[in-house]
Parts: C-alpha cells; sequence; structure tokens
C-alpha cells in the first residue's frame, strides 16, 4: 500500500517540532536547517510545506492561538454558570500548566521578534483583549455586572490583570501557581461581578 | 591642564550607548563592538571599564532600576496626599514618556535574554513587587485600606496591573496612553483605598 501522508498532521508535526526549538535557544535558534533537524524532516520537505522561515515561524505561531481558542470554545459551550464559566475561560490563557507554559513561552518569543516588523504578524491582535471585552459584555447581558462599573476601563485592566498574570507565571513558575493565580483572579472578578 | 576624565560619567555614557543598541537591534546586537561603535569609545576604553560583555550588561540594566529608584524616591519625600502619591509612584514604573519607554525596551530584552541564566542578573528581582507589597502596607497603616482587603493577594493582583500595563503600554503605546493608564490605576486604586 502507497504511504498516505497526512499534509495538515505533517504541518503541525513541523510547527511542533519549531515550538520546541524556541524552548530550547529562542528565536535566534529558529533557523530552518535547526527545525529541520529537530523534527527528523529533510530541509526538502520542510520547504515542501512552508516556502520561507517566516511562513512557518506565522504558521506555529497561529496555531498556538488555535489550540487556545479550541479549548476555550469547549469551554463557552458547557453549562456551567457564567461566574465559573469566566474563570476557567481565563485560566485557559494563562500558564498553569506545562501546556500553556509552552504556549506563553512561544507567545513572548514571536512577540518579541515580530513586533516591529509589520505586516508579516500582529502579535497585538492575539484576540485576547476582544475576547476580555466579550467577557464583560457577556456578564452585562446576564445582568450580573455590579452598579457603576465602567466596562471600557475594567476590560483594560483584566486584560492587564491576564497579562501580567502571564508574565509573573512565566518567570516565576512556583511562586505564582495555579491555587495562587485562581486566589488573583476570582478576587477580581468578585469586585465586579454580582 | 591635563584632561580629567570622570569614571562615573564614562560608565554611565557607555550604559547609555548600550541601551541605544539594545533599542536599535535587541539583545543580539549587543556586542562590545557595537556598543563601543554607538558611544564613540575604543574598543580598549571599554574593556578598561567592563572586562566582560556580561559585566556590561549587568551595569547597563542595574542603572535602569537605579533611575528609576532615583525618581520614586523624590515622590516619597514629597507632602502629596498618600493616594495620591501612590498614584504617582505607580506612574514612574510604567511606560507614560519617552523615557520610561526605553527603560521597559531594556528591561523586557534583558529579562529575557537573562531569565535562564543562574547567578548573573536576576529579572525577576526587579524590586517592583517588593515595593508594591510597601505600598499596601504603608495604605494599611495610614488606616486608608478598605474593610476586609486581603493585603496578599491585592499586592499580587497590583503587580499583574503594573507589569500587564507595562506589557501594552510597550507595545500598543498609542492605544495605552498615559490618561488611559491613570484612569486604570485610579479606578482600582479607588476599589482598595478608602
Amino acid at each position: 500500500m502507497p504511504k498516505i501522508v497526512n499534509h495538515e498532521e505533517r504541518k503541525k508535526q513541523i510547527a511542533q517540532a519549531t515550538w520546541r526549538v524556541i524552548l530550547k535557544s529562542g528565536m535566534e535558534g529558529a533557523s530552518v536547517r535547526n527545525i529541520a533537524k529537530e523534527g527528523g524532516f529533510s530541509l526538502g520537505a520542510l520547504r515542501h510545506y512552508f516556502s520561507t522561515q517566516e511562513e512557518l515561524l506565522v504558521y506555529a505561531m497561529n496555531l498556538v492561538k488555535d489550540q487556545a481558542r479550541e479549548r476555550i470554545n469547549e469551554i463557552l459551550i458547557t453549562d456551567l454558570p457564567p461566574k465559573e464559566k469566566v474563570l476557567r475561560l481565563l485560566l485557559e490563557i494563562v500558564p498553569t500548566n506545562k501546556q500553556t507554559l509552552v504556549e506563553m513561552e512561544v507567545w513572548f518569543a514571536f512577540t518579541f521578534h515580530f513586533r516591529n516588523k509589520k505586516g508579516v504578524y500582529d502579535p497585538k491582535h492575539d484576540g485576547i483583549y476582544e475576547g476580555i471585552k466579550r467577557i464583560i459584555t457577556f456578564m452585562d447581558n446576564e445582568k450580573l455586572l455590579k452598579n457603576g462599573i465602567d466596562k471600557d476601563i475594567e476590560a483594560e485592566k483584566l486584560y492587564a490583570i491576564i497579562d501580567g498574570i502571564a508574565l509573573h507565571a512565566f518567570l516565576e513558575k512556583e511562586r505564582l501557581n495555579k491555587e495562587r493565580i485562581v486566589q488573583v483572579l476570582t478576587s477580581y472578578l468578585d469586585s465586579i461581578f454580582i
């Protein structure tokens, strides 16, 4: 029987090899050659799927976003009470386990690499700020926001809390463990939700 | 008259040339050769003050901290009302002007460069978390904290807000301008202070 190659699966494997290289040696080590070596692919195979290094890097970064989005969508369709649902959603985008720590590491590496390169990949638009604004609107529609809450300012504040926690959990994973992250987020959510 | 060289002044000039190189081309461009060229120093002059590249980088990073600390000390000795003093202190450590934006850029570059190198420079201990804990204790001593505030959790939350704002102001300086930062911080401080 002829060997059947699942192209999407192969591209994912290449992206995963890219993450491992970034974890080991940062973006400066993420050459096509190093990525091929890490994943056990030939240079030719890599070039078959990605014609430039940048195309590969952008694909690898978008896969991080897609994974997070999938986990978030799974939570959205559950029957959890609104407050618990919001907490669970937020916990998917801060590093609380090995998987999300890797995503955070890759996200930071990409952000610094691409932040001054216009038109290639915009790390500012990872969807987190938009998602947080939607969460606040959702809680408002459910009549669960306290009186006098400025939705615009609270969205900016929660966005800062999320990325601040992400940065600190990434730098100090022992101190800022999942239990402590849950405490901080719960305390914040209690301050704006009924 | 013989030329009098102020050694501290000269070291500062070298550190400032280091920041400029980092701003232009990141840590990967911060070679002793590039720094000498940027500042108009000879390689020999640089080596006279710093025997290794790492020694120079750590000095340049510590100078960022010293500058921030000086500005903070100036605010601490003012007669401002406690709440206003706290807001002014916090505004010195998030990027609201060209000077603090440069500091943030250099701080992030150093953080990523040194974060896995033990014993050289610890970006986790930049003093911001300690400073925030002191601010909360100060407000508690002044009897200005609301009832039922968990000081430990609020310190962690404010620390996240500060570094989250720093990260976002650094990535999106147009959107997150000083006026908006003041609004977010004031809203947070109002939630814990009487």
